[in-house]
């Protein structure tokens, strides 16, 4: 097939793909499919010619609020392809909370020692961590987290029983804010992609029911967490921190209240970075171009309906 | 048999002894073992009545250096007490420095993310982690890394293989800085006791021999990297960064340029922490002194010729 890829083409990409037979092409006009990277609002219209999108990231929500998200093409993402760097960025920002990073690095001086004494809380033995929407990078996470001995509630579309998961809920199932998966959590890992179900879904409600010991890790999307409430328990102490690689607004304008708060430790929307992206991107592609001329379902199909 | 603790009694402790059928006692001379959870220069000079000495942290270089490490007693250190929050510590810088969180967290705004996307380096995925000094803490930090999929060499005394390292290597057959457990390394990882064998085991000739991706990371002791080879190589981009729980000096005075360094993450000696040992020291203090009165060994006995 020919294909192309917007907003530019990335050179290993377009080297993966070739080697496996097809062709890149300059014109949109042109090719069979898209390898699309850019952001939702650069998103352009198809011509007839398109008959799938591969989409370099995997949450398509941008796209849906746009309005392109539709079934006049089949749509892929890249589900799975960052379920390592995103789950490894999620652990590193669990213990930069939790070994009080944010402080340690602000005040920079040996003075903190006797604070940080009491302050700091190792991750090992017993914890509990709740993971809202444990699919592949979930189960990475939970990989990781095995060597620290703690107890994974996770949250789910099907209530599946999730492998290493102590106890699996389905997202219908939960109770609310005074459900387990909330009040007994000593870390609350938002992964879900956003949805209607999803958005808010750590909201002020939750937070005020968590553990004051408790803490929020956000690296799935910004809405999942309601920023206005997050601030509010950061500061009133209703939870103990906070680790956001995404935010709600997003990029988070230099002057935002959470940039100030030392227990708050913010990424800047790097839990999956670039350069792993154009290593990851072309061979998904192959094989999903593979499934699709073979008349099936690509392996990172999207449910336009559903929305990922 | 009667004990004390100095400088203070931990309740914690004084419990879990005296359960064990242990007498309390508060004057060092009606003692006949004595907990020392101090700084070195605050060590008493011991009467007569004291047999063995339990100590509250691992490295007993500072009690050799103030020349009161002698075998008029015994000697029982917290070697291995600590091996899951010392290397819990030691993941957490790894992961910190490598994620760039000393410029994230002093930039504090969104524009940093382009700069991220190519500086941020991941863990997973074959680094070559090198561990000088790969005893009790170092075979947890292997547990920990295992998700990672790194590959581990062990350096220690014997060279005999620990169990999920690629390769072990005794110190003696270490061939110096160009030796592959420097070059190769994209971690270096020192947690050996220090001795006249391993001060400044990691100084200027190792730093300018190890890759410019790669870093160090010091949860050992202070001397074992020789810290002016260390600001220099950071400044001229020699290593890409430092972890470092423990500095030479120690404390490290708030205007030491280690302090200012983009790519030097710096917690104040706090690997492990008070209420850790308040909470393990006991129950290693009812073992040593059960071996003690049945004339064996104790489990964390020092050779105080070795040091440790």
């Amino acid at each position: 097939m020919k294909f192309t890829m917007l907003p530019e083409p990335w050179d290993t990409v377009v080297r993966d793909v070739t080697e496996a037979g097809h062709d890149y092409v300059d014109s949109l006009h042109d090719a069979d499919f898209l390898i699309f990277t850019g952001y939702a609002d650069g998103f352009p219209e198809l011509p007839p010619s398109i008959k799938f999108v591969q989409t370099a990231f995997a949450g398509l929500d941008g796209l849906a609020a746009q309005g392109v998200l539709t079934s006049d093409v089949r749509w892929a993402n890249a589900a799975g392809l960052y379920a390592d760097t995103v789950a490894e960025s999620t652990l590193a920002l669990i213990l930069g909370v939790r070994h009080q990073f944010v402080p340690t690095i602000r005040k920079a001086t040996w003075d903190l020692n006797s604070q940080l004494q009491e302050k700091k809380a190792f991750l090992k033995g017993g914890a509990q961590v709740t993971i809202l929407g444990a699919g592949g990078i979930g189960k990475e996470l939970i990989r990781m987290l095995a060597p620290f001995d703690v107890r994974v509630v996770a949250v789910n579309n099907s209530g599946t029983p999730v492998d290493g998961a102590e106890r699996t809920v389905a997202f219908n199932d939960l109770s609310g804010a005074d459900d387990p998966a909330f009040t007994e959590a000593d870390i609350v890992v938002a992964l879900a992609p956003l949805t209607k179900q999803t958005k808010h879904i750590v909201g002020a409600d939750v937070l005020a029911a968590m553990k004051p010991s408790a803490i929020v890790v956000n690296t799935g999307r910004g809405p999942l967490v309601d920023t206005d409430a997050l601030v509010d328990a950061l500061r009133n102490g209703e939870i103990a921190g906070a680790g956001l690689d995404v935010t709600d607004p997003e990029p988070l304008p230099d002057d935002h209240p959470l940039w100030s708060l030392d227990n708050c430790l913010i990424t800047p929307h790097v839990a999956n970075t670039v350069p792993n992206m154009k290593r990851t991107v072309g061979p998904l592609t192959v094989e999903n171009a593979r499934l699709f001329e073979a008349g099936e379902k690509m392996a990172t199909e999207v449910d336009v309906e559903a929305g990922y």
